[in-house]
């Protein structure tokens, strides 16, 4: 593992998790010396998904420890390995989920290595040398050339993070769906969260007409005022539900709760798509009769490829798209781990790994929700 | 309603049901005189749908009794209305579950006018004159000419009677996911019914190779040496699921039990189709991640529009398909519902309407299953 691997001879401070639940404290260790097809990349910021807390609390039963979480990085190469074309030292650069795949399959080859039947993530996962990645909340990270990506130089380090994995996810499924290019096509974006709250950006900036969907009415001011959602229904109210029957064209549901498809299914006009982007534990509910009498589906969608998350990059760069983010210092990862546990945050917590000095005006984290 | 609507002045013979689960006997009623648009059919063959047994016991709470059940109808023309053009008295012709429909919304314009929001079936639905439809349990009816299909000479008129739902129902999925034109896909068939049957033939006519996923292993020597298909994975038997994980193209979905998907989705290639077309009364189970990790997509899909059956017909007739059918008197429907109940036909109780002879070999009804 990695400790033991030949090369890994490079020491890195980061921080981790020891066991199920744990506090994340600091944490040295060793990671591979830049390879021919590597690029080392000083850390700046990096994103706290829900992956990260389900990972730090073996929800899924697969996590191994010490945990480094973090697949939403972004920070500045500091060296290139001599095969490595398109990136040069200074190069602003992120890295997602992704730290391998097989190269070799059809996915791959069509860069929907998020796909690949071998793919292996950027922490928790196990590279091609044997040893265990380790993720983002770590000061240095060396990656394969294959998946960094070119952050646009007019985004904010920090706002364009979470870019990586919750940008990308509703990013793909949006694209796969014609969304890109469908001015006045309806959107509906059910949960207002580190996803859903890009996906109202991304559809505003398409020129989609955007419903909020949500079981939180304090969440209309938001969702209308502050990030420009056309409308919002109220999934609790069957006069809202009901109104909006048959008037969307595409749904992305982030929400990550157990809820039925039945309702939401409804808002969809005939032929009409839900893409699921959250990831409930348990199964979630999906009635016959709106599925069936509408023609209707329901899709799977997990992050995008690598060229995905390049063209979402050049897109948000050009439409000035980030995230709204909340940074904070390292040591206030296990706080913020317990807020993004009860969902308070707007919209994203975001480490500023380097204590670099901060690219948008840090919010201080409040202890009121702890 | 259809007793004090004027113009409903032709007596017919039919069989009907009077009240939640019971019996199916004898019942006069009256239809409309055959107007300038409408289609006066003798009816020769009834096929027996699990919908009729849902309205029979009104599973669905929309039953209105009397209930005359029957959408897969097939018979000849004795009248035609001085608007019809395309059909002839002698006709052979085919009535499967659309009596009306608005005709001015785009899916009626696109001949999808099964998925009409004003939509009225063959039976329990309200006419455009207000009148209750009956359906094909009885020896006559009147059908305006859109919802009404030729019969190609080559297919005999009981087996032909089941296509007009029963065939509909799992073509259309098939056409919509390109399966007409591409041999050599993997199709996977979920249930060996009424519907799953269809489903068998029309992928070995379509060049598809065929796996049949089934709970009982009893299945597994008919549906290879039968119905020809190519595999079969006993759906209990883990060893049987691992082996075909991410094996197939496409999945028909004709089970109507409480089901979970999530092994049949792990069957599929990433970006897969699972289509439902069974109605299970209480929603499906759907996990997540096997949507998620494979871009996996889960449709729904209802009968189908009158071009989509017209064009099901003429394939049917070109490739000799039939469904497989135990032809029945009328006296024997109850007998016929209370084995419907068990699953225990096969693959679908016709109604000899008329008693005008068989245009198939009849099999006798048993009762060691009653």
């Amino acid at each position: 593992m990695a400790q033991t691997t030949p090369n890994h001879t490079q020491t890195v401070s980061g921080w981790a998790a020891q066991e199920p639940g744990g506090k994340i404290t600091p944490f040295i260790f060793k990671r591979r010396e830049n390879g021919v097809d590597d690029v080392t990349i000083k850390i700046l910021y990096c994103g706290m998904c829900h992956t990260d807390l389900h990972h730090l609390r073996n929800d899924w039963g697969i996590t191994m420890y010490p945990l480094v979480p973090g697949h939403e990085i972004t920070g500045e190469i500091t060296k290139v390995g001599s095969n490595v074309s398109g990136f040069k030292v200074g190069d602003r650069v992120g890295v997602g989920c992704l730290a391998a795949s097989c190269l070799e399959c059809e996915y791959c080859k069509d860069s929907q290595e998020n796909y690949c039947d071998k793919v292996q993530f950027v922490y928790n996962g196990i590279f091609w040398d044997g040893s265990i990645t380790y993720g983002g909340y770590s000061q240095m990270l060396v990656a394969d050339k294959r998946y960094v990506v070119h952050v646009p130089e007019n985004l904010a380090m920090d706002a364009a993070a979470p870019l990586l994995c919750a940008g990308v996810t509703v990013f793909c499924p949006m694209k796969d769906n014609n969304m890109l290019d469908s001015p006045g096509k309806k959107l509906g974006v059910v949960g207002l969260g580190g996803l859903g709250h890009v996906a109202i950006k991304f559809g505003k900036a398409f020129g989609l007409h955007v419903t909020v969907i949500s079981t939180s009415p304090s969440k209309e001011k938001e969702a209308r005022q502050h990030l420009g959602a056309d409308d919002f229904l109220l999934s609790t109210n069957p006069k809202h539900m009901l109104a909006g029957k048959r008037t969307l064209d595409f749904i992305i549901d982030t929400v990550s709760a157990n809820h039925s498809l039945g309702p939401l299914l409804e808002l969809l006009q005939v032929k009409g798509t839900l893409v699921l982007v959250g990831a409930p534990e348990n199964p979630v509910q999906l009635p016959s009769f709106p599925l069936i009498f509408g023609k209707r589906t329901v899709k799977g969608s997990m992050i995008g490829g690598i060229k995905e998350t390049q063209e979402m990059l050049d897109l948000c760069g050009k439409h000035n798209i980030t995230c709204d983010v909340e940074v904070i210092k390292p040591d206030q990862i296990n706080e913020a781990m317990n807020r993004l546990a009860k969902n308070d945050v707007k919209y994203r917590f975001v480490i500023d790994i380097g204590g670099n000095g901060k690219s948008s005006e840090p919010q201080k984290i409040s202890n009121a929700n702890l």
